[in-house]
């Protein structure tokens, strides 16, 4: 097996990390990495308390089957609950190296509000191309036959409709329940999750002022992105 | 007279983790938990500051007629002004362990608004099996009577009324005064308050944004209560 | 000169006790004692950085004309620019000890809305034996005759005319400036200004829910601030 | 070159006292000064983390043409990518000294609900002689065309029409983007866009609770700015 153990450090800060930025409460909320080349990703352990976790303590699972590897550097836990929803998220987008569900105040409320978040702002345009899409109910008979798989699928369904990318759109709600975000590496996942969690906290306080907000223009909105992303970026010291 | 010693110790931690998690202002709230074998109740002082409080200031209540126990291990203190509450939950429902209240702030907004917690997501479905209700009024004679014991009664009328599990609703709302939250244990009970608050905070943005949000439908709750609850239950290292 | 040194120590932990109840930004808000033998009130000195703050920076100004008094312990700043408004409250109120003015976020955000605090909820009756009340607003002559002054008695005016008793009524809303609170010692004041803070937000959050909810029961409020206050009080370890 | 080196510190302390009051998430948010004889700016470089930052970091630009200077104390990085806008702003209004852009929560809800700060209570009169404006939209040309310079173009053009004077008015907001805040010195600039959040958040709470809520009357509002502003300011130690 392949010598996981810098990734495995990575992902096991940016659990914490989550906790750090105000994410997180109690054991709820995870982030996840993928070795592309080994075909493996590291997930946080199911309802371990961020406060006992360890290193050691991230479980491996088989990209391809969901398979828990066995890893000479890691204690044999459960992963979490929610591994086939991210599992079925790195197949459908190879681009994504990283992925965080977390059940963030806002962003969570807005999921429980069955609305996505609008681009109402630059801060959004920065980092989100357009509206934060809000998943589809699922099915009962969806829910039945495996639920966290069904939760993947539908993100991916949504995406797949709307011809989204899903490196320029890095995060989404699914209905009722709450965020996950993402990005090429875990790193940014745990950035782009915490910019929702803020951009959903200013959509609520922007409606509460004005139900009738405007989005930004569309030149407005490209401009922003295109400042921190692509090939004409200029933003920061790239 | 049982070694409570054990038992003091716990509930003792418990209180002072609804300072850590951000239920309580000043001296406001309280744990307890019983000893069902020995009969006893050990419980908070009344209005004792937190960051005075030590293990032995925890008074000892016997369950069957409140009288304050004699423990050598303790001050001499009076207990909570809440008791008649506690005991009249424990000694409706043999299976709780812990009870805590609190005013924290979002379940006690909710309570004066008179309403209930709508189950609105998953984050809701994972612990409280339906929505968490809000007891009646009390009546001017029940008041009068017996206040404390009174808003026992009146709670305990409410889940028998509407046929409620307390350990599938482990909390709830008195009208126009804040939550009680409860557990097999205090440290699952100070767990329920947690989550109990982050619930009706999540509520009141999610009516900001969408009055009409919609309840989780029934299989979405039941998948989630069930994800974490019972003999399917598949989250954690269970 | 009486020695003050007792009760400047006890203002000075008054007034940072301001900012660690999270109810002070920058310099704003300020905590004053009276010693009424003594016919003497200490005082924050005007736009000090808490930070910076020492107990020999409180100043002594008496009660009878305002006029600072040396005092051989003490630093020779100016008094707060709030000084006549807390003059004004010590002259009419004998019974009280201490009062403390803020800014703090909810109280006046809800001042400015022009509406006092209605009696919601239990733990408004726990300590505001009624709905808190905001003043009518100054006139411009009011205001050009000497401001501060003039805001102390419209305070004691509404009182007059509601028949307040300002120990079961520690605190008032200023329209369109905000919360003054006082009690028997400073201390008390510190309290009931952050219970204030508190009743604020949980009446903003009350009513985004339940733009119609009721006040408490008469006989509810009785019974709680009785719980607390008075002859027949039990809360607490007296 | 002009020894930089005192501004230099003041800007890196000015930069990390955004973080210290709560006004930047991220890398959000940048801080600069300018020393007029020298016709240089400070400021921080683009994208940095600030807990990474050291005073080293701040670039210089040259006031005139925007140029990044060599100097010998700093590394070579790029200057934010807000520095456009930071210099139409030194270069319109003579008498500013530091200027600080955030995407404070609350101001920049604000500025996405495309509303400026209404006069609610005297704690914005103490700052704010009157409403913080929120610019216009900018047009797509004007974005092509330069898109930070005309977001200063804008501002300028706003406080020129409304005939602001910018120190006593000493911030902005930019439709769906965010505040601007100045002053005399950079240290004032960060007061100002500290008070500027605080506004803005009890401004949303003072619409929730009366969405009809009246300003301060022209006298209240002149009475408490010249408290703290002008020839007969009272307010402090001067």
């Amino acid at each position: 097996m392949t010598d996981l153990s810098a990734l495995r450090e990575r992902v096991f800060r940016a659990n914490l990390d989550l906790v750090t930025n105000g994410l997180v409460l109690l054991t709820w909320g995870n982030a996840s990495a993928v070795d592309r080349a080994a075909g493996v990703m590291l997930i946080k352990p199911s309802g371990v308390d961020y406060t006992a976790m360890t290193a050691a303590d991230l479980v491996a699972v088989r990209l391809a089957d969901g398979e828990v590897l066995a890893d000479p550097a890691a204690r044999s836990l459960k992963p979490s609950s929610d591994t086939a929803t991210h599992l079925a998220l790195y197949r459908a987008w190879p681009g994504v190296g990283g992925i965080v569900h977390t059940h963030s105040e806002y962003a969570t409320a807005t999921a429980q509000a069955g609305c996505g978040i609008a681009a109402l702002g630059t801060t959004h345009a920065d980092y989100f191309h357009g509206d934060v899409p809000c998943t589809r109910a699922l099915t009962a008979a969806e829910i039945d036959a495996g639920y966290e798989a069904a939760t993947g699928a539908v993100i991916v369904e949504r995406f797949a409709h709307d011809r989204l990318d899903p490196l320029a759109m890095p995060g989404t709600l699914i209905a009722q329940h709450g965020p996950f975000a993402w990005g090429v590496t875990v790193e940014k996942a745990v950035y782009h999750a915490t910019v929702l969690e803020r951009l959903a906290r200013m959509a609520v306080h922007t409606r509460t002022l004005n139900p009738q907000a405007a989005r930004v223009p569309q030149h407005l909105l490209d401009k922003h992105y295109r400042r921190k992303h692509g090939p004409d970026a200029y933003y920061g010291q790239r």
